[in-house]
């Protein structure tokens, strides 16, 4: 086996570039994954812009797809050789939000000035998927294996936009009979807009203003859909609910414009489901939060990961209730993974998803 | 029976006035119940003040204690003579909002520009409880026999803040072990202390300026206290918690500044539970909120009402797993009762909360 | 108005026959039905053979679409000529039980020797549906109205089998990516197989020994079906989940064998939820339970009803989601309807649900 | 350090006897713990007796507190030294079952002709507790520190029977007000009696025939007690509900009478929540379940174990909230634990639980 490998790494705001980095080696607890494909995620263009603070040098991505090369001495139950995924958040298992039914919330400790995400490592705390190899800590705690007949592309929304997606529509709790509004119809989106249709909401509204992503919203299962630069959403959400209200928002843009929607349309007794990052302080206002007296709930969701998640999502592919291949709009191989953040970060194209081969 | 009582009506911003009217009639489904005591609530001052607009000539008060003097045809079950209460919030029972398990959110619609918390009732849409008598609305949702043994001031808190500071501590979901930090020591507060204790919360903080309100605090089970005016109670609460955090943050004020600081002590993955009714918009910090990513819930509650929650609140009173008994500082007659709301309106002479007897 | 209509009544065991009864006037709270179309369920079978008893001369049937000829004074919200269905279930909305969350369980107490399941009225504590009319109990909780464009074949499922059957789903819990197995596939079963596949299940098992029953599996969501004439149902579930069980198993039929396959199926902290009417004692055998220690749920669920559930399922048949038309495959007059029930309780001409016009 | 250690060890069907073993050194995930105290437990007593196979050789005991004194390469965030407990079941915290949110049925497969509870460990699958020495698998999953000034007796039932208790009372989700029955007064009954009010039951029925663990009923949390020898229970508890039933009947027994019984005394809707082990199948009688048609549900619970739970019950036993040193009527050096096992299985001399000190 080759000594090195390309890698993509954040070198500076506005600047991540391949270079050559040694292959990691395994410690006990770790496996080491040949990349086969991985994708960019809305968060590595926050990280390429400098949005988000990463150690220079560091591989940035984290959503993998590949094959087992190597295993820690105390990694049991797998066989080099293994199509696997892993999760964007890689949990220990045994740390105490592990045990507390928390994994996603991992961490050690502050970053950044704000609180620990720490379950999210590849990428952000230690060396990301963008590259030829990747080592996959606490590996039997994430290494799933690919259930045989599903291609890489089938399965690259694992690790990420469906988890979290998915988060979004599950901690909800929607009800058989919901009606639930999606505000923005990216990936993310997209993937709530699934999920909702999966936990058994049956009006589901997906809001827009681009119409190939509403489109697509149609295709993953809204009933309707709302292209709010021709109607204003909160006003049609309205009249379609005949004033009642959607029992279940989900945000997934991280907008204090899509955030208030939400709560605007939002019954009494509804929740709000929160998936977007923000980027500065949110206003909640006082008439459609009923000052307070609403029996309202808002949830937010980090990307669950780990080999159990990463199996269910797989099981959801491979029964064919979703089909995200639709997602990847272009294909790029991994040395020209400078021109896929252009095209990507800059949404050209009508780009959704882009798939990186190795 | 005399056709006409006292009572205490809405004239105008600033005057709550007594005022001669006629006993109502009970309908089909109705119960007219004689008040033996009742009490004053914050959102009564928020009345007076003309912060929170109710008709003018509307009679007062949501907290009734009292016997049933007339039933309606249709009211099965009950007799003349028993000793009742009523919740703050009369659910009807039948609503699709009851009927879906919301039923402080009964209402028919929007009003004041909120979104509707229609259960909400005596005192709000219909005459209220600072009366000699009050007709209750869809008895048999409502009505609830007070155990032999129990005095009127030992359930006098049930109708409201008993109710509503528990939910608070119920829908935060506490688990056994849990750290709980409720801000503010009003009476709902205090109730939202008990309510942690009861719920399995092991290390309670309550937050508060007044030193009599944190003795009783400790008196309904907190296990340690902060005067915000000597110590930094968020830095005192992550010192406590050695950094980790709590929970659990109940808000029990209604401001901008206990609702950030909930969010300021919350670990990663926990719940802010707010009970505070808002009087303008809230803003959520990005930092605290990790940005969206912090897996944290916001819970809000409206009192819970009807029967079979009034039946619970005086089984724990029965039990006696809490006694409210003490938060009872000031006694008044109906007659004097604009003199009792000039005493609490302006918190004067330690006032925690007020008996009025008819 | 004429005075007397048509009506199937209990005679004695063995005996269903039509006699004229007086159309029955309003309460307060009531409302006269039009039946427009009904149906038989398994259980006015157990009605019919005297193994389950009611009063003689009781109207039977449970399952009620019509239109509204006439409200009480109280019943406020509807008008006359409108088109309804009640839930089999008429929850009072005002007992301890429907206040508790608990609507199906509405009972004032022991019946038959067994304990309460109160809330079902129609055809068991009052004249039932089977008839030109029927008059429904607290008729603000119970009449929902039926959308436009929906066939009153669309929504003849929804006030017992589908509720039953989806209730079997949801009070399991399934999470997206669950195996679910449900025991049985006939009109229930077939709804639970539904109520799976609505919840997020991704691989369903429907078991029963009838082709044309599991062909219709298929058609509403089975992924798999096994014959347990042809093979052995345990044996090769455990074989498609490579000895892991099911995480959810529906029991559909109400036998010890069906049960017990359950049990045998269930992972360790898998949820059994049992549909069916029992006519034995059950035996739990120990090693499928783990002698107690495998975090095992057994749960059962009383058809929900109410107009909110009503107005729910009624929401999952215009959305497309679940089309249970193919399960009438028998029509009948209401004067043929002891034809009928010759044709339903002798499982004749492969029947599966009749649909009965008055 | 010296070579080899004093452990008790299952020989054949009747007897547990002390011999010398080689103390057992750390792989990179273990660590080695000197125990200071630990306990026996009915478990025990069915190993002791052949009723729970394990293999001949196996020290036996699931119950450590002690020092730790090695730490494998791998465990961070530990010195040796500290004083810490592990709980009776030790989770891997990477299997799927851990992932899943059932860390206690952590289990690779089939034994002894059950299903899994895998995460049992010591004393079942591993090297139990009743030695000089224990090696903890999963180091960092299992190591919870001893809060500074909690003595080893105040700690020594967390990791068993406080748990399950504890667990009988979480997992029957009683809400606040809830009547809850407790069949029998034994170790777990009593900790299940102390969990139930924890969670907020507000009338605790203890049943048992010994008048001292009625005693200690009372002493942890019972409201009223029941000598079922004096008293049918079933009667009384349905008197004393007023034929209402109870929310939750906790079975701590593991036998037919007590299973059954809790079932009678059930109301529709209600929770059994079992902690017994069984020997023998189970009979559920028709009535009492309502032929299936009472909305009730039956959970089993098996030991919650992890550093997590762990450090919550200590600090349940930190706040003072409960109290169950009084539990530890006797004491014993290892060297005579023989004696201690004699006493403990034949229930002499009002034994409730024996510390054991190495």
């Amino acid at each position: 086996m080759k000594k090195t490998m390309m890698a993509a790494v954040f070198v500076e705001p506005g600047r991540i570039e391949l270079v050559d980095k040694p292959i990691p080696d395994v410690g006990p607890n770790d496996a080491l994954m040949r990349v086969t494909t991985t994708t960019i995620c809305g968060t590595d263009v926050h990280i390429l812009k400098g949005e988000y603070p990463v150690v220079k040098g560091l591989t940035v991505g984290h959503e993998p797809v590949g094959v087992i090369v190597k295993l820690g001495a105390q990694v049991h139950g797998y066989e080099v050789g293994q199509r696997v995924i892993a999760g964007a958040i890689c949990p220990s298992g045994h740390s105490h939000a592990c045990l507390d039914g928390l994994p996603a919330q991992d961490g050690p400790g502050t970053r950044h000035g704000l609180k620990p995400a720490g379950g999210w490592r590849f990428g952000n705390t230690i060396d990301g998927t963008q590259a030829e190899y990747v080592l996959v800590p606490d590996a039997m705690a994430n290494l799933a294996l690919v259930p045989d007949g599903l291609t890489d592309e089938q399965v690259l929304m694992c690790p990420d936009i469906m988890s979290t997606g998915f988060a979004g529509a599950e901690n909800a709790n929607i009800k058989i009979g919901d009606t639930v509004a999606i505000f923005a119809q990216g990936p993310i989106g997209l993937c709530a807009t699934a999920g909702a249709k999966l936990k058994g909401a049956t009006t589901i509204i997906g809001v827009d203003s681009v119409n190939e992503r509403l489109a697509m919203a149609v295709h993953v299962g809204a009933d309707t859909v709302i292209n709010y630069k021709l109607l204003d959403p909160v006003d049609e959400i309205m009249r379609l609910t005949q004033g009642r209200g959607v029992d279940v928002a989900i945000e997934a843009l991280g907008t204090q414009a899509t955030f208030e929607s939400c709560l605007r349309v939002l019954k009494p007794g509804g929740t709000l489901s929160s998936l977007g990052v923000y980027s500065e302080d949110l206003t909640i206002p006082l008439g459609p939060f009923t000052a307070g007296l609403g029996d309202h709930k808002i949830v937010t969701s980090l990307c669950p990961g780990g080999k159990e998640r990463m199996r269910r999502l797989m099981e959801v592919v491979a029964s064919g209730r979703v089909d995200l291949t639709p997602f990847v709009t272009h294909h790029y191989k991994l040395e020209n993974i400078v021109e896929a953040y252009d095209l990507f970060s800059h949404q050209k194209d009508g780009v959704l998803k882009v798939a990186i081969a190795p």
